[in-house]
């Protein structure tokens, strides 16, 4: 039997405006884009609180990818996470207008006894204390990774450093990993995040891709070329899920094996932003997604 | 007999504040920094002016690697080009203080005859009227490289498109690229210079590596991870002096050349940038390049 990846993270309807164009109720959040990119590598089980509002036709969208939603809980009266951002000023750069929690402010995960044996965990940038409480909740993960955000950095540190010894695989971006260490130099600083406990980090660097450090190791890719991004809305917990979905699927979790899967996380991120919500990553084949990774691979070496 | 290369570009005194320290008259310029680094790999005639402050100690400094300083102007009663600039708040990115042209105000290159039958020209930033100039001077050349920068952009754009048309190789930073084009997306950009004329374009993007350009083709390579980044300047025109260097020793100027070119161009930068002015260039082996060559080979392939 396949080995399988739980997820808890943030399901959100979202209000993006970029360079080209503007969508408003759109489906986001950060396990929602993780679920949909592992999906294609994985089997997939969403842990996540959504409102009333959240339609039938939401829960099919994930269900027909092949995405576990037993563990996703609808609110009765609540209403889903939005979130409100643009991109106006610099496709690069998200700038968030609103925030509203609201059934995700109450949040407290409790995981189907159909995900408790599940073999990968990706704790998606959620309340460490949540993260800590979900980790416990899965009798013997062999493989967990994790992602947070400068508030938590900020004011749950304890709780997050408490949580790095656990984790096998933290994949943070470049401003996360120089806040968590208070180190600029972002080589210094993959390192000062190994010496708190994970044993491989991948510090996300936006449109200049992504680099990993474990012990002495290190490795870079660059993002995949991208002449249109529409929305990169989402990019990171795509990679993410492109990530640890590969290592899912392949069963081994060894650098090499890293490596590799942060090319199909980088293909994954690249499909992503070429349009808004998941609307490209709706479609994908296996060839298409290798097809990428054989060009990359090709852009990257000599 | 080995090919060689003209060089022409600036020979100056650099002030420069980062946050690892203070150097004042130190020796710089782009045509400096170029002739340094391609003497590890090929003979070098560089065409410069300077002042007659500038003392024999550097000219030996230059010889002493056996730049040919044949086209080195010393002006009589006038002083050396003069630069100052800080990296105190971003060490990635210069802010000009001051610029003293000096005796580089009237530069009219004029190249000695011994210079005239060079295979290779390397171009570095100056008036493109001057680099159009310096060309008429080569009989035969076989590769043409250049450079430029944002003022020749916006004041002198017609002679720069009149010199892309004879370029084989154009490098240049990403900035530059979005201004030469109009087009954010380097990406994009990189294509859109390709149609100006250069066969080939390399943009540099500082501490995020370089990607090149060729008709279809597109490689990318990051920086070389460097933990200690004590004064970035120079870094672009020792990149370009490792890539020029590297093609002019091969012999090759495909595109497989190319890239190899850029994993030294790559590496002689991060020896650049790990001490102020050539400090760090003076004294490398080509072990200790080649083992930087092949350990950034080592983490970008999988």
């Amino acid at each position: 039997m396949s080995k399988s990846i739980v997820v808890v993270g943030s399901v959100a309807f979202d209000h993006v405006k970029t360079p080209a164009g503007e969508r408003k109720e759109s489906l986001g959040g950060s396990a929602t884009y993780f679920s949909y990119s592992s999906s294609y590598f994985a089997p997939v089980k969403l842990v996540a609180v959504v409102g009333e509002d959240f339609s039938d036709k939401y829960i099919r969208l994930l269900n027909d990818k092949g995405i576990d939603t037993t563990g996703l809980v609808r609110q009765k009266g609540g209403e889903t996470f939005r979130w409100a951002g643009t991109y106006e000023k610099d496709i690069n750069e998200a700038v968030t207008l609103a925030t509203d929690l609201n059934v995700f402010a109450d949040f407290k995960p409790d995981l189907p006894e159909s995900y408790r044996n599940s073999e990968f965990v990706f704790l998606a940038n959620i309340d460490p204390d949540l993260q800590l409480e979900v980790l416990k909740q899965v009798r013997n993960p062999e493989y967990v990774v994790c992602d947070t955000m400068n508030l938590w950095i900020n004011i749950k540190r304890d709780s997050l450093l408490n949580l790095l010894k656990k984790i096998d695989l933290m994949i943070l971006n470049d401003g996360e990993a120089r806040i968590l260490t208070g180190q600029k130099n972002l080589i210094k600083a993959g390192k000062m995040v190994l010496e708190l406990g994970p044993k491989t980090v991948i510090i996300k660097k936006g449109e200049h891709g992504a680099v990993a450090f474990s012990g002495p190791e290190i490795f870079m890719v660059p993002a995949y070329p991208v002449q249109e991004v529409v929305d990169p809305t989402g990019a990171g917990d795509t990679f993410a899920g492109g990530v640890v979905g590969y290592l899912c699927k392949s069963g081994a979790t060894d650098f090499a094996s890293i490596k590799k899967a942060m090319l199909y996380g980088t293909v994954m991120a690249s499909f992503n932003v070429q349009d808004f919500s998941l609307d490209n990553l709706k479609d994908l084949t296996p060839k298409m997604i290798d097809e990428r990774v054989q060009f990359l691979r090709s852009i990257t070496s000599c």
